[in-house]
């Protein structure tokens, strides 16, 4: 079973975090490659990246692609999430787990801002 | 002349900051609707917004579109950024600023994403 664990920066605002929520939703009800997905907070909110992935892994996912919802490659993508990372494959030897490069890597996003900005 | 800033979260790493600044040349170079294209941080990184904003106006904008390059609706986005903008406005009357939604908002965020993970 293949799972996509989106990695969010987490806020003190829950309205914020609500946001990614909804966005986990949407990709679930709309992934054909991924059969499980779930979100995680790198701080500030719950679930935090370890319960997360030990949450796909207790759900049977074989393989974790993880996706760090990240615009910029600063200490948390370059540091903490490969630093948790290690930690799940660690604590999930069965499970193959596959780092994404960042959002902010995206060969599309220039079409996106484009799009985003259409009509302003 | 229509101008876009690009407002990023700005970082302690260079190269985070140097993702931005390519970024903004990229849509500099690709886009027509544009005639101004700058970048600024909000934190940790030069040109702050006010600077940024100014550049813009000292390069004769009348309009100008502020594109806070954000995913998540926290304090920077909901607070911080809107008083940057208020006190641009202030300083410059004859300037039309309009704030745009945060990228994280973008109606096509879905299909970036899915993009995005292709081939994982």
């Amino acid at each position: 079973m293949k799972a996509l664990l989106l990695i969010a920066h987490g806020s003190r605002r829950e309205s914020s975090n609500d946001e990614i929520r909804a966005l986990t939703a949407q990709i679930r009800a709309a992934s054909r490659r991924f059969d499980l997905v779930e979100h995680a907070f790198l701080e500030m909110a719950e679930p935090d990246i370890a319960r997360g992935g030990d949450k796909l892994a207790a759900a049977g996912a074989t393989e974790i692609v993880v996706l760090p919802y990240f615009l910029a490659a600063g200490k948390h993508l370059l540091t903490d999430i490969p630093g948790e990372v290690a930690r799940l494959e660690a604590r999930h030897p069965a499970v193959r787990f596959t780092l994404s490069p960042h959002l902010g890597a995206a060969a599309n996003m220039l079409r996106l801002i484009h799009e985003h900005l259409e009509g302003l």
